[in-house]
């Protein structure tokens, strides 16, 4: 029977994570289950560091961005000794579950821990870049989606003022899914994803072709292109003055980097990230172990830890396809 | 084969349609079909008040709130008389098909125009209140809860200031989707809709338990219960001012109102525009009639127009049970 | 000399309270002077009800609406009773002076206060009415701007979308300035101040006149008219009515309430309540007494507590003129 | 006597330009006074490239970013050649007035033409820089505050939960006005600006001194720096890597670059854009000429065009000594 849960946020903070943490407080709490919070991620939970988290140290925070328990990086968790550390202090604590709100990364951390502990582990997907397997969306993506397009409306009217053509970089690593997104729905000319290959400098006339039909037969007078971060070797920049030497128009680059991860929350990532974290300890009493709770078609579900990197992450075919024929007309 | 096609915007008016015009546009330009929209609803059909759309047109309407064609309401349309002239108009400007963006009542009118028109018909979902069956989500739903949201945070600051109650009535007609799911984002203290049942004065005991214990025993500052309209015959404000004679604590009513129909849309309202939008073209060009274009499961579906106001879209089960737990705790 | 100051912030709560506790703390902290911080108005200093306010307290404060130190009225204060007992409070805290954080309400509150405490009282104007005498600015004003105005754009939105006429109440108890100022930047068709004279049932001509030559002349579709409360002895909703029956138009009345007190404030409030907050800390020390701490032609400056309900602050005379002359054009 | 006058937008666009041209127009067309809107700055008047704008065309351009006009720099307009042509084209046009939207560098192309033309000549100072002279605040300037502010509150949520070092870099050529007023509003632990003397690598001790003891003594867990460009001559990236290696921590730099240009207006800049707007047509009336509308104290006034540039406006004294005392605390 668990009487006391433990939580942590790792990796790089996503707005919506102090609604995961407050959906587990209250939920507990109906519960009457404990839960502390250790602080700086992983870190925390190997120095001992961490709070009691009762309702009313969460009663305000479900709007505010970046974590209440703060979030860091922990390469210390990586190796055998530091994963059988963090289960000694999870044992002495006398904690019967750890949840962990993160990324992949961050699930591999407590899939480590879990060959010392024996205890329940939990994952709950939390990160903006959306590339985690078993949940349809990640806490996070929505509210960077519109913070990535509050900037590009704004770029937008300056390029429009100015007939400039922009190069607008997002956040994703790896992965286009913010980018597909934010230029979808920011009605971006064209939009450049790892997933579409790439780029390479000889690569770069299809991507000047559009560009040039949109000067002489639209009479356009801004051109916004959305660049997923990691879509060019030489940097978003050098493509920018790539292109400005190719057509000999002003192009330049807007690089929006970690606006993105701040910000408070969107209605979609406070709902989703209510809906996680009351998930996440009910499924635990239920005992649930290895599992991440992740949300498909609306309903909660869990889908098994070891599992939420293993394949890539689709970008939504349907949007692609339009997008590509769109961009080429 | 289709060569035009008339779309109109009717009813409340939603963030997004704008997008779902600008998707249509694009979509039909692709494929070499004319566009023409017309205005102020059903009723600039009625009048043959139109204009033809092109993609300059619709090159910057995706983040703007409101429609470019105007919506409205229209009686005569649901006369015999008004559909045939509709279906006559139609005809005289050669017009193969008419996409209607708008809500079940929007989509009723449609339904009547297809008993004298020959030509192809589709509709796609653009309202606020998400009542409409065959689609998860209804372009405007999203912005309007992030509007929502946006408010009762606001109010949050001066109920936390001041100490008060504060009742937050939204929109929704007979559907609680945007009181729910506001009220779950803003972490509200209550949240009431008709769906629940309609409150009624010898049942407000039920209401005030929860106010009483969370004085008592939290100390908490603010209170704020989220109404949906028509959740109380006497109206919002006969609410607040029972709730404040009963408990003796100042207690304010809010009425939103029109605020939550306005906004640039965010970022799924136009991502969901833009499909659906190009989904009804594509589906128009293969012979799709009498069809809504809705989104289930992040895939474009159709589903047969007449059947989108027959069933009542049920409130998430989980999150309702889960705030019933919290509110009572 | 001065080793400790009390603050508190009373009356209706205003964007940037925060910030000028924010400033007071740091200030002092610069001289070594301790701060500390009364809870619920001048209602925590009668009780006894305060913390300590350390630079780590106020450090993540500044971007909050509301006020850390909660607001709240006061009736016991304005007896005799109330403010000895409010002066022996401060006597037996050692405290060396009081700053208030208000509008003109607090202001009389603590000049009755001084008539019983030998230390120093200086006053900081915090409402977002911006009717206080003696600064061109009160802290919250230029917040409550934006909110309204935020709130109208989305308003227009869907007057334009439905070609409806609008009513939008804004706060500003006997004061125009909110509205004036809002319908200004918002291009309101028409505004209505009590500064222009009350308006009665009998006087609504003068206002129907316009809106009838603007349908005729320009064909506008929207026409928003900005409403300053206690404008109409009736309420803005029963005006909003009057005029649909006169007309024969679709007219709503927004009532925009207690939106217009929260929020988090912007760069305006911030950088006012800044000043404001380190100039009364840094007069205290120079000696001053029974003083408000405003803001002058940019420059902060000290006026008379006793004053600055005195004279009725003047609407812009060039705004109101120009307002005037193109609302009958 | 004043019958027909010309108006652009010139250099880099600033939020409230449109809030300004809507002004000129409804003013005008009080007065029955025709106006033609040039397009892209100097080039629509050296290429009589042109729309005449009734009130109609600004009916709903208040609260939009950017310029309806476009904006442009004009290199041609430098030559004698260039400013001559200019002149030739308003004769023919039968302009009696033009007035120049834009920063000092429009105002010597305004400056410039009237050597060779009759009729009158009004500056209006549209530039986010406030780098003005004869003005307090330039239209622009305020929203480029906010839309700053926004951004930095956003890097905050994340500083704050990764505990990091964020320098931001701000715009504002060689004034460090955005960068004082965005990063006094911000609470930005530090601010850079040319005024304060240019950086250097080898005085970036003075620099490091207050993030060390910061971080010793408040255990503080963010730490933002404010930067106006041309602040540190290798670049702000440059800088960011200078004090990673000087004390072994993550310093991550953010360029802000154009999305503050971007953005709707906020109520100031609409207020004074239209103040400004309303007056400069009033003042040509009455025979204004080579002046530019500004606003001083809250009134208008005019000032010379030919000394808009001459004097390098001041940071607010008190800001700067305030902000340089609680850094070193």
């Amino acid at each position: 029977m668990i009487k006391r849960i433990g939580i942590l946020t790792s990796g790089g903070d996503a707005p919506g994570m102090n609604a995961a943490i407050r959906a587990i407080v209250l939920t507990a709490s109906v519960s009457n289950i404990d839960v502390i919070g250790f602080h700086h991620g992983f870190n925390g939970l190997l120095e001992s560091d961490y709070q009691r988290l009762l309702p009313q140290h969460v009663a305000h925070i479900i709007h505010q961005g970046g974590t209440m328990l703060k979030s860091a990086r922990c390469a210390q968790l990586h190796t055998a000794e530091g994963a059988r550390q963090a289960a000694t202090v999870l044992e002495e604590l006398e904690l019967d579950a750890l949840i962990v709100i993160g990324g992949d990364g961050s699930f591999r951390g407590a899939l480590a821990i879990a060959n010392y502990y024996q205890g329940q582990i939990m994952g709950i997907p939390g990160t903006i870049d959306n590339d985690i397997d078993g949940t349809d969306f990640t806490i996070g993506f929505a509210t960077a989606i519109d913070t990535a397009l509050d900037t590009i409306d704004k770029i937008r009217d300056t390029a429009e003022a100015f007939e400039r053509i922009f190069l607008i970089e997002l956040m994703g690593r790896h992965s286009g899914y913010i980018s597909l997104s934010a230029g979808i729905a920011a009605g971006a000319e064209q939009i450049i994803c790892p997933e579409f290959g790439i780029l390479q400098p000889h690569n770069i006339k299809a991507l000047l072709a559009p560009i040039q039909r949109a000067q002489l037969m639209r009479g356009s007078s801004s051109y916004i292109i959305v660049v997923a971060e990691n879509s060019y070797p030489a940097g978003t920049s050098a493509l920018a003055e790539k292109i400005s030497e190719a057509l000999g128009i002003e192009c330049r680059a807007c690089i929006l980097g970690h606006i993105q991860r701040g910000g408070s929350p969107v209605g979609a990532d406070r709902i989703l990230a209510t809906k996680l974290g009351a998930f996440a300890v009910e499924q635990l009493l239920d005992g649930a172990h290895l599992m991440m709770a992740g949300e498909v078609h609306q309903k909660p579900v869990l889908y098994p830890l070891i599992n939420t990197g293993e394949k890539k992450k689709q970008l939504d075919p349907y949007l692609v396809r339009w997008q590509q024929n769109i961009a080429s007309d």
